[in-house]
């Protein structure tokens, strides 16, 4: 049985998902966005900011969601941006398979994740990942624009939001553009914790 | 004690209230933003529809927030699109401030729904409904303009949004243009039915 193909974002309750550039200042709420993820020991150690942090159910959430990915895929300026900050050890764990248009060998990080430059599109990059993901599922991992591309394209099979308290006015919103013509879809839970509400939804063409 | 001051609607997943016009077909979309409603007991009684319908917790909420609204306001889109849509018994039961600048006297309809327009500003609406009101809430029916003023001006406590499965693409936004630097949010509840996620937040400023 083949994985599914998902994204997992953090979206505000106006529905963005990131400040227009990464250099803007959206300090107090980008923080809010994030605010359930910080404390939580699986971030924290698979980020290596030490040992130690909150369980409970954000916790298991945030680690089903890491060990039920078994290829992931991103866009170019996600990766840029990435690429600064990301520790050593890329927090991904998993092949990713870069879309862009920027030939590049493959760029291997410690702890198994190793970045490959897909220069033939989305579907080309999402084969690849299907095929190594083998039975696991692949996570369109971001940023936006790429998560919409693969979603216009029908290529999503469900999606998971964090939706937090947070209201952002303005910014880089997740569904911007979405052929909501194409798009139905189904609820697959709703789970509640003190910081955060996770919402899964199923895709389907009209 | 004086009441709270709360609005609430159903909203997309892409966090769009209403079509950009009432006479727009958005048919299918605009269904299934309110697909969770039509079914139940309480929007049937209500609206004169006849018998029966769904109970369950999806009703109890309907029910729950039409018993704590002690009044109502809503401004002028909101009034004319209903002017001409609700039964002749208006499903308000209550009174009602339309903000406008219209001078007309109150407009009694049977069953305990009474229109006062007011001409003096959305502060001076929410006045005169909170003394109404007494111990229980005003509600803030719509549109979404309407509700996006009251935000800005911090006069509201709580709201509640019924987020439906369903993606719009365009329309109406609930949070288009809101004062994001000055309004926080805090969860309250979340609660899933098998048609819609019911999100309760409280607002204060920042």
């Amino acid at each position: 049985m083949a994985g599914k193909v998902f994204f997992g974002v953090s979206m505000s309750v106006d529905g963005f998902i990131a400040p227009d550039s990464p250099e803007e200042l959206m300090g107090k709420q980008w923080m809010e966005l994030q605010r359930w993820v910080f404390p939580l020991r699986f971030f924290r150690e698979n980020l290596k900011l030490g040992k130690g942090g909150e369980e409970g159910r954000d916790n298991d959430i945030a680690r089903e969601t890491f060990e039920r990915t078994g290829a992931t895929v991103m866009g170019k300026r996600m990766f840029d941006a990435g690429e600064r900050m990301w520790p050593e050890e890329a927090p991904f764990h998993t092949p990713v398979f870069v879309v862009t248009h920027e030939k590049r060998v493959p760029w291997e990080r410690p702890g198994g994740t190793t970045f490959h430059f897909v220069n033939d599109g989305i579907e080309a990059a999402l084969e690849q990942a299907r095929e190594v993901a083998g039975e696991r599922d692949v996570r369109i991992a971001g940023g936006g624009e790429t998560i919409l591309e693969y979603l216009n394209a029908g290529l999503i099979d469900e999606f998971s939001i964090a939706l937090s308290p947070v209201l952002f006015g303005s910014g880089i919103r997740l569904f911007e553009g979405v052929d909501a013509g194409r798009i139905a879809l189904e609820q697959v839970r709703a789970e509640h914790s003190p910081r955060v509400t996770h919402l899964t939804y199923s895709v389907r063409e009209r």
